[in-house]
């Protein structure tokens, strides 16, 4: 069995942010060597997310606009994590509903993905460097 | 290490609808022959779910009308990524609360599972042939 | 390959509740000897999660508030799922939101976590005996 791990560093100019990472997976899973195995894509840090979904603006519009109506960054004060010092309480719930990490079967040596399927990292609380975690096992 | 891939297709007759298709992954199991390894069942298209909950039509019910109310389908105006032409802003929501995928442990080859757990195909922008990749990987 | 597997038990004294299970998992990947690979860690029963986030009592107070206004406990009478005597329908919707598994990395013979990820069981439907799942696989 190989194993290969990668960490991708990102610093987002905006609190929130969602970045197509597709392009640096497959370059972990070309630089690997792995035919047949599984690849794990997790954010490293807790108010990040990786998820799957399609690489269409509009649509990410629309997850934001969501996201900060179910999860208001503000006010600040009606949670009680941000009585820490912190202000990102809002930032570990939106992580939670959009995932921390997916898991991408890989298949004659490429992402086995349906038509429109791409990765994102997603950041909820940026404006710092943050991590995400590439970890491929198989053959 | 052994790995084995299959697609399983849908389509199903409502926009959202819940199909159970433990039988389906059982089935995977026992073709390839892994003892011991992980089952990677997911989702190939990005308006559609593969989770795991119970198989009982009134929790499914419930579902449903609890993401219509999250992230409801009309009216499609209220989404931008329904200004491409498409209406299905919605079922990308949905399918990030529900989940793109699980990861099922095989012990003894058998899905190693507690006493209710089902999988399931989620399914938000139906009524098209769509489709559900199982990857095992193990010995 | 090598693989390990482990349940870990839990009775909640409450109906929700969070508790910090990485200690467990960490011991887990000490005694399997696994240097390289994958440790899937998932909620047997379908009414409790398992997921990272960051060990700090405010931010659970804030899930547990979050989750309760996204998915109320009561009226029961407001899920059909509780038509068949149950009372838990609810418990069913916030374990989706929070999700039911994770999959970590190992690397060196260790968890390869960012700086504050920690494992938590979260229970939407305590007071009895339940279970997770601890499945690793690897090298």
């Amino acid at each position: 069995m190989k194993s290969f791990r990668k960490e991708l560093w990102f610093n987002t100019p905006t609190r929130l942010a969602f970045v197509n990472i597709t392009p640096q997976v497959e370059s972990c899973v070309r630089e690997c060597g792995v035919k047949e195995g599984m690849a794990l894509v997790n954010a490293m840090h807790i108010t990040a997310s990786v998820f799957i979904n399609d690489d269409e603006s509009g649509l990410h519009h629309d997850y934001s606009q969501w996201l900060e109506k179910l999860a208001p960054h503000e006010p600040v004060k009606q949670y009680r994590h941000n009585d820490t010092g912190e202000d990102n309480a809002d930032a570990h719930i939106k992580r939670q509903v959009m995932g921390r990490e997916v898991v991408v079967a890989i298949t004659g040596g490429k992402l086995d993905f349906g038509p429109w399927e791409q990765i994102f990292y997603g950041e909820f609380d940026g404006r710092r460097k943050k991590r995400v975690l590439v970890k491929i096992i198989g053959e």
